[in-house]
């Protein structure tokens, strides 16, 4: 198809000032840890995060990219006279050598709902093989969040307007046109409004600890109830990204035993915590619906025949996202959910 | 990709209120030609031209759709009581036998830019097969326009951001940035201000008399002159299509020997002679970027270095659309330009 403006861009040229700003932010608050140290950034893309490095005093910084974009890299880093400090490497983390260990990685790997077409694997790998012990990763972090959502504006506009069109009835229309509308899940923007409960942590990362393995089928329960009555037409993903801190503790404690169902309250809290830890002096980047709007946007789970909660009621149910065997960059989501006497799945594939 | 709002839907979910409009207007004004025949509707989609046609007295309606939307359309027709009329067949025009000649075909072929992925071909075949000497097409004629433009905020946005990022000097990514961003036609929603000259014919097609095979390589030269003094950032392509009205002689006297360049004078008094067939009583529905915006917004080719033009200055050059030999979905576009001392090619494909 033709290129429309706005999408199917190049990465390095989603031009994402929230995003850019938060990295920028992070690199400079870290200068302590990156002064006269070695830096490798993983996916360079433009060379932007290196540069950002090299500017915070950065002894060495080797900015590695996979694709032609790091020709380039290369003429933006000479340009800027960084030739010294930045060598950029056109190649795979996996497959190319740099000769010392490092002191810092950063990367922008975060893909649509955290891990779809994610960089981490490489981030992982980087990791593993250059990075000194206790050495720092930017961001150190990362959480993919769930939670239940109303639309009725998306709803409305995709469904119930082939109940009538020019006063014909095509409601025959609308098992196909939900089909159509909400088979696959939706990257766009929603906003608080939308929002019917505190959202569930599907997956805490450590970047530090994370291994591929773990990211391959990532599962969790869910159990939280509607702030108010209204429609449920899906469920929105999101994730944050926190720049440094220790602050990783509270989840191993708190979340990591997914297959339990805790009560709605054990949920909140922890949700609760979350929000709180962004008055601190960790710097965290979200994606969330209450946030600046970002290019990942959020991910929606839209389900085909919209239930009707009231306000205090329970929605209760699991979400699994497995990378599929035949194509690894496609994504299996599957969801159970229920509410009242209403029990449901929806399979579907990002792809 | 995942499903983004707004892109990439089945042309049946295309909600385009112009669009209905238009056609549903061009129905009934012709209800005299419909009333009590036979009409066969190429395409039909969820059948809602069919059942206008059927509201506008036909006798019949043979509904055919290649694809499994019809068997949603059966569905539609059965719930509005219109089995009688309206038969749906799920099939191939080139394919499908109806047993008896139609007094009117009625089809929303029209691809972006016209001619891409367009149903014509379709609409020629049923109109050979099975259309009565002197039968109905709606529309009637379709006309494919050009026109330089003028687009600073677009090339600002993709291009020139590029210059200083951050206070980095990035301009090592301007080639590689014209080339993501303005390689492939964009299909994109510009206004009249952005426009440079009145337009040119690139094609003008009776669908009474065109055949499959001039529809393979449509080519044309152009003369105009800018109306204002303006970076040339492009050329946008858009169409109207005419429902009724045998006021084709007019291209045929004046524009169809495109080999010739005649002086732009000429070019501009035939562009003036279209916009007054818009007060007849012909109906159009125009794409163009002074109208409502419809799905088809306006395909745009934009050249990689703009060129400095002033007022009256003279922009000359020709177009040439080829399906490509390998994938008869895609189209070639060769585009030739030239003003004052600047000379340039472009080789584009939509795909």
């Amino acid at each position: 198809m033709a290129a429309y403006s706005g999408t199917s861009r190049p990465p390095w040229q989603k031009k994402d000032r929230t995003r850019t700003d938060a990295y920028r932010d992070a690199i400079f608050m870290h200068t302590d840890a990156i002064r006269d140290k070695v830096v490798v950034d993983v996916g360079c893309g433009t060379g932007i995060l290196s540069i950002f490095c090299a500017f915070a005093g950065a002894r060495k910084v080797y900015a590695i990219d996979a694709s032609d974009i790091a020709v380039q890299a290369q003429e933006v880093v000479k340009a800027n006279g960084l030739s010294e400090i930045i060598t950029v490497i056109l190649g795979r983390v996996e497959e190319v050598d740099i000769h010392e260990q490092v002191d810092v990685i950063v990367s922008e790997w975060m893909g649509y709902m955290l891990l779809y077409e994610s960089m981490l694997p490489s981030v992982i790998c980087a990791r593993d093989r250059w990075l000194k012990p206790g050495g720092l990763i930017l961001p150190s972090h990362a959480t993919l969040y769930m939670a239940p959502i109303t639309n009725a504006e998306r709803y409305a506009d995709s469904i119930d307007f082939w109940r009538n069109v020019y006063g014909i009835d095509m409601s025959a229309m609308l098992p196909l046109a939900k089909q159509c509308a909400f088979e696959e899940p939706c990257v766009e923007s929603i906003t608080a409004e939308n929002v019917l409960s505190w959202p569930v942590v599907i997956k805490h990362i450590d970047c530090s600890k994370v291994t591929i393995q773990e990211l391959e089928v990532v599962t969790t329960n869910f159990c939280v109830s509607s702030m108010m009555m209204a429609s449920l037409h899906g469920f929105a993903m999101w994730f944050d990204v926190t720049f440094g801190g220790q602050n990783s503790q509270e989840f191993e404690s708190a979340g990591e035993s997914p297959q339990d169902s805790p009560p709605a309250s054990d949920y909140e809290s922890m949700a609760l915590n979350l929000r709180r830890r962004r008055g601190n002096e960790t710097l965290v980047l979200s994606t969330a619906p209450e946030e600046n709007p970002t290019h990942w946007q959020q991910t929606i789970l839209y389900i085909y025949d919209p239930i009707e909660v009231t306000q205090d009621q329970v929605i209760t149910g699991s979400i699994t996202l497995a990378q599929t065997r035949e194509n690894p960059r496609f994504l299996n989501i599957h969801l159970e959910y229920s509410s009242g006497d209403r029990r449901c799945v929806k399979e579907s594939v990002m792809r």
